[in-house]
């Protein structure tokens, strides 16, 4: 299967009823400070409070029966491993997330809580993916990767999708990238909507692989990436990045405290929990206000995962950066 | 002017385009919790973070010109306020709020961002009620009561009718009481659609004059009322209670631990920033899962407006209590 508009229309369709449709909501405030119409596409309301729904379900959702059988795995402590967990479950088969001895009891809790087996490994790369092997040999699941896999970048597209044939004449659309499979969906559907629109990704500065790699022409890993984006420290995929290369406009990167400032504005004047990678779509667009102006802009907001305990701008939560 | 369900309906169509349509959100974990179907109206999405836009929208927009021009006014320290000095701007008129010297300051700037003119005076009611008065004499505004007051009442219903006509078969709707206005409005349009339909009204415990009233028959002030629910303090209107006793299957009352406890659950859960009034709904068929199991509920969130350093569970946020 390759990746194009057509697998991402195909994706939308296949699961259509496994995912909410989620809301496009507007704030005339955060409009005058950026002096643009924006949208924001609130996949934080999505399943498992996050776009990772939509990419997981295509993939579990593509298995023929003779796979899905097997069951599905992947190696994960954040929203890719819940997303994975809750379309296996819904499919009726059964899901096997390694996660490292690090991941906090509240995202093992989740993940069990989809009735997936959850494999502890060492907090190390190399540990995560023998024991992925491992599991996967003796298993015969199958092994979804959160990004870099045609079957994802397809399933993220589908937000943007959504999002281009609800609100007409969009010119700019921002979306976060980490390991880019929302980044790739999100140009393919939108570029093949609408050739001319801008797509733009948000890249924390201390985690800016993407940005390097395009100014490179070749893609770089992430080094020792630091920041308050958790969802947006790995390396952007080898399938990803020639999409974005080709498809997406520019890369700007946003520093943590702009992103938390974003964050909060949308706890604010727009009354939804947004986690920080989900925040820096904003952020990005309030530093790039010049370039925006007067434009139609819609910003994906891709996930509200936050531990309300240690929100960034509280004090309590310094330590966390 | 009466109200009744014509008069919620001729609301709707005046605040058409000058209110948000806010959605109808779904979480299949608090069906869970529940045992029921449950359909929350995110007011916390409309203007001004809160229902009170709606009646206030409403009120201003039923005067006639030669009103209308003379501008209006309150005495308000919560959300009727922004909503009034909202509603105000748009129709291009003046308003006049008068608050006590001990509203926040947040508040005060969101109001007076709107261009309203603030009016400060002491913190009593009488002094409020005189100052207001010198204010109407001097400018001539017409005074917009908060709740106890038609136009307001039926701008507040259409918050629910556009609940009922969204999702079909509703068997309950549950929503805060503080003055009455959205109950008031509530019952009069879940009922003139669904007759057979029971509207509960959600109260905290220690500001539970309307239950208290219904129980005995006729209308009690509210006695030194304590709550985390600040917009639900006041007593109930006077226009309202009649409606209320008509109507209103029943008031259930809820101690603020349980309202703290729904308000994190819609954060965590839902993404949504809700008031401690607004999440009084939720709290409230936490705690009536017998009678609700299986049932179709509709619940208001009314409102968003939280001050984010200083959310109810955190320990700093002690102090509020």
């Amino acid at each position: 299967m390759s990746v194009d508009f057509e697998a991402i229309v195909a994706a939308a369709a296949r699961i259509d009823g496994h995912i909410h449709h989620t809301p496009v909501l507007t704030c005339a405030t955060l409009d005058r400070m950026v002096g643009a119409s924006l949208f924001f596409k609130c996949e934080n309301l999505q399943k498992v409070g996050a776009f990772k729904m939509r990419g997981a379900a295509n993939a579990v959702l593509s298995l023929a029966p003779q796979q899905a059988v097997h069951g599905v795995a992947t190696h994960s402590s954040g929203n890719h491993a819940q997303a994975l967990a809750c379309a296996a479950k819904a499919r009726g088969i059964p899901a096997w997330i390694v996660m490292p001895t690090t991941a906090p009891a509240v995202k093992r809790a989740a993940v069990a809580g989809y009735g997936a087996e959850i494999i502890t490994c060492e907090p190390t790369l190399a540990a995560r993916e023998a024991t992925l092997r491992e599991v996967v040999a003796r298993t015969g699941a199958v092994f979804i990767p959160p990004y870099d896999d045609e079957r994802i970048i397809a399933g993220q597209g589908t937000a943007a999708l959504e999002l281009v044939r609800e609100v007409p004449g969009l010119d700019w659309v921002l979306c976060p990238v980490g390991g880019g499979g929302l980044l790739a969906g999100t140009a393919l559907a939108t570029r093949g909507l609408l050739p001319d629109a801008r797509v733009v990704g948000a890249e924390p500065e201390g985690a800016d692989d993407t940005a390097r790699s395009l100014a490179l022409g070749q893609r770089l890993p992430a080094e020792n990436p630091r920041s308050v984006c958790d969802g947006l420290l790995t390396s952007v995929g080898e399938r990803n990045f020639p999409i974005i290369q080709r498809l997406v406009h520019a890369v700007w990167t946003v520093p943590d405290e702009r992103v938390i400032a974003a964050m909060r504005l949308l706890f604010e004047r727009m009354k939804l929990v947004v986690e920080p990678s989900g925040a820096i779509g904003l952020a990005a667009a309030l530093a790039h206000v010049a370039e925006l102006e007067g434009g139609r802009v819609g910003i994906i907001l891709s996930g509200g995962n936050v531990d309300l305990d240690r929100l960034p701008w509280l004090p309590a939560a310094g330590g966390a950066r």
